[in-house]
């Protein structure tokens, strides 16, 4: 079959395109044929070597992908040839939070991964996708999708009315607007562009913030919050925000960091802070799949259509890292595999 | 000052229009001028005696209301004079689970109520009212708003994308429908009136069951949730509901046990439904000031606009306790106070 | 290998030795030399055709047991030859709320089970033993203990100091009420027989109500706790005490039912008083593998021995179900299969 | 009345024994005569200028206290008369999860404290004593205490069995080591003295570290939990220990800060590792009063007797500062006030 394969570190001129076999089955697995695949900032980061814990042998890479089961092992019983079917990024994340094991495997990293005409995934990995997206749509949920549902509901814990502070336009903060919206949150959005804090208030956000214009943007989200803070700060910047973070979220708030994916140094912070404002900061890696169910079913119930930036054809897939790499996204990038 | 007062058991011919004595003001009190007071099942219970807990003399009836701050005590520091503001249900239950002690003393109730020129009431027991809403909408928001949310999303803690099956369209239940909309959950209403269905898809409810058309409704909303059953049921029913809304649960599922103001003989159950569905059962009574104020934050984020079905002069306040007792209505019965 | 074999239904007198054909591995099954097996209720409601979803077919009966491990599969990474583990009750239920799905296959019902020389299970079904207890001990975790931690700790949600009324002295109710000293709960017992209060007692119950003698002790429950009731009642009996159990918890409480292997017909409760007292009536079966490696630890750490009330060759294994049928068991009914 | 009386800043020296007038009792206000009042480190630190917020006027000193209502206003219910009693810490926390403006007056500091011969509280600032402690032991429990209550058992949420690294023998410490060995928990301490670890072993304490002896003590954590680390830190140090705390903490785990009464600077830490590591950093500021009664039936339930290091004769209240400021005191050092 064909797939993109990849040496960690090579960068995204190092992606080749090849023919490898087909994988066997084992008596747990499913064979899916690919629709579509999209990119994550981890992706990137993979390519140029900023991901730790992966050998230097090529990978097939992305951990996101739709598509149609194919075949299945002879103990498969979650999933049926002819199913519509997504990958959840971590396959040995079932239910519950996780454990240090459980969170060491993903797609497109220790295991092969999407960019590729086919995916072999053990049952237990694979979530029937939502009844009516796009291919690229549907192949935008399990990463970006399930970190910012993770952050929001599971880990953040809102309720219906909360605020939420979403740095940035990248595709999990673009989620997480869109979760916030349809869920009954107040977002606030940052962003250095008018132009991207213009398409996040048509996507719902309540309040903007150009923290190119406004230095000290943590003021302004108090003014927009009546002095209060936010409930949560979705902290996808870290070394140079968390210190605004912290004091943009109000008294007993929570700032959630996602990504970590390369880079970061130490950042100073006061744990005094911390304590007279009774504020929790804490880190996450997307999810398990029982999130990505309960987002692929908030996705059914609400209609909610995720923010695509663009499509690349199967050929073009270095055009896609390229779109990723420019910062000019808004909304996921995604291959086409059909 | 202008009050109706009741005897407890006079029915809804007992009501009075008095002039009263304006209550002293303690050092902790706000006196409110109102605007307008909605009427909830309960209130009708207490003018029939069916409400237990009552002495035999006459109250002030009415637990909603919404008016404008016209006085403070010297040690009030919550509201000031101007606000607008609404009364919470119970003056005692401020955050937390509650306790016995803090569920004994409500407006209309044990206290003076809301059927009147003037509230008198502890700083502990106002909240700021909604930005955006009429008087009859604000005025509707203590009693049965509180107790929807409550059930929905602090006992019963639904996540986005859930789902929940509502009883009725009674005001409660009407409520329900209102903020399961706004968060992102998937409504399923029954009622014996086709036209309070089509009203209740109007609202936002992804399924209806007319339960004349199917005595077995529970089978219905099994078929519609695709054999699982729902997350929660609100249960406003209790003797002829109760097995069904067992049955129409899902596995690890919960219902809510609402209202109760009244009559309800025993219901049998069977406990090996509940064990082996790992079912839950529960009970409340509206809600804390806590839920009051996240519910008010909540219509001021999604814009919701509470059903009002009709709103009465002062001085036909006897009329409105009939409109609601003739079970019509859809959405809040209103008395204007201004 | 040897094993006991019994047509669910067939009584205790039903069992039969046989020898078996060893099982081969699959790639992910783990062959476990076993050296304890404990029955439960359930096994005697197997035996006498009182527990539902089950075949004609010939079984291994019971779920609990601890062994070594001899052989494993070749994908097996979990565990290692040598290792010293327990079973867990539902091979299917590795953490979080768990499914409908995740709670039918169990051990000793739709799978052959630990009255046997050899279990082979999935490496996901096995949980190190604790370091310090014997084989019989040890084999009384994993559907008691197990039961009894969810009951208490998980949906019960108990925090330290809290109260909880235990009825009977069954093992579930045995291991409650261990459980429940070691954690700094107060226990209070319910039996009629004065003998086994006082090994409560001695156990650690800070109070004991003789049933017998005072035929309204949901009474004696309230004079104990100062008029308030209880936080948690772990309900055993089901239809005869159902209602006192919930007049026993105070206002916000929970009544948890677990078993509800047999025969229960329906009780008749009121749901007023679910709404008036705010009370919760739950159900639970047995728990998750997480919660299994959660008892594992606590035992570890407390230095909790479970009681066991008698051990019995493998040869005499009919004796062992004789024995608990008798109801005069105080602790764990204990099968050796050294 | 007596009362000591202290400008905040000016050192222990400026302790002044004086007779002040007796506050009027407004409606709500209960008057106790006071037996013992316990010493906190932030009493330190308002005694050295060290704590925030505070204006240049004198205060009656420390915020624990314990005694007997002698007086109580015309609309008190909650005490009466007789009623022996301990203050919490903020008055204005009751339940939930509280407010910034809950958290803002606290007994000996915005609020005249308990070092005085009366303290004049709102009812709901009061609770009653434990059943069985001496005067000491139970005017060690409102701010320490509950500090170590609050963050193991609510912001902590630790179930049984679970492990927690406690920094230092400090009083809350101390308070936490205690609570755990009566819950069941795994604790870890260190100390630089021998003489301290073999007096937390002797309470309980599963694993001790000197970090005298071993400057990289979180390594010596992480081998004393088989390489997981604990599943909490009880973070009392800060700027030198908080990097290594979040290394001692498990995949998943939380490290909790208290105190933060005086002159933290910035600490440098990785948001990488607590995103890799999915951990979580919170603060308190000790808790509410539904947590100080959870924790007055805790110490009744399990008989827990607080570690009272010295009480020290109203006259000698200086002396009861210096043993606080010498860093030897092991347990609470308690002035008597009879």
């Amino acid at each position: 079959m064909k797939a993109y394969r990849l040496v960690p570190g090579a960068g995204i001129a190092g992606l080749r395109q090849e023919q490898v076999p087909e994988r066997p089955l084992g008596a747990f697995d499913v064979r899916v044929a690919l629709h579509a695949a999209a990119l994550n900032a981890r992706d990137l980061a993979i390519a140029r070597g900023q991901y730790g814990g992966l050998t230097g042998d090529a990978i097939t890479p992305l951990s996101d992908g739709v598509g149609t089961v194919v075949a299945v092992g002879p103990s498969v019983t979650r999933v049926a040839v002819g199913d519509h079917v997504i990958a959840t990024f971590w396959p040995d994340w079932i239910d519950g939070e996780g454990t240090r094991e459980s969170q060491v495997r993903s797609f497109g990293a220790q295991l092969d991964g999407t960019l590729a005409e086919q995916l072999v995934a053990p049952e237990t990995a694979l979530v029937h996708a939502p009844a009516r997206l796009s291919d690229a749509g549907a192949a935008s949920i399990a990463c970006a999708g399930v970190t910012a549902w993770n952050a929001l509901f599971v880990q953040g814990g809102l309720r219906p009315g909360a605020s939420v502070l979403i740095l940035g336009t990248g595709s999990v903060a673009t989620w997480a607007l869109q979760l916030a919206k349809a869920a009954g949150l107040h977002a606030i959005v940052t962003s250095s562009s008018n132009g991207k804090l213009a398409e996040a208030e048509r996507l719902g956000a309540r309040g903007v913030v150009n923290y190119a214009e406004h230095a000290e943007w943590q003021d302004e989200v108090l003014r927009l919050t009546g002095g209060e803070g936010v409930d949560l700060v979705l902290e996808v910047g870290g070394q140079d925000t968390l210190a605004r973070s912290l004091a943009a979220v109000r008294f007993g708030g929570r700032v959630v960091v996602i990504g970590g994916v390369s880079g970061w140094g130490d950042v100073k912070l006061s744990p005094g802070a911390l304590v007279g404002g009774k504020k929790t900061l804490g880190g996450l890696m997307v999810g398990s799949r029982r999130m990505t169910e309960d987002l692929v079913r908030f996705i059914d119930t609400t209609g909610l259509t995720p923010v695509v930036d663009s499509v690349f054809p199967y050929a073009e897939a270095t055009n896609a890292y390229e779109r990723l790499a420019s910062g000019s996204a808004f909304g996921k990038v995604v291959v086409s595999l059909k």
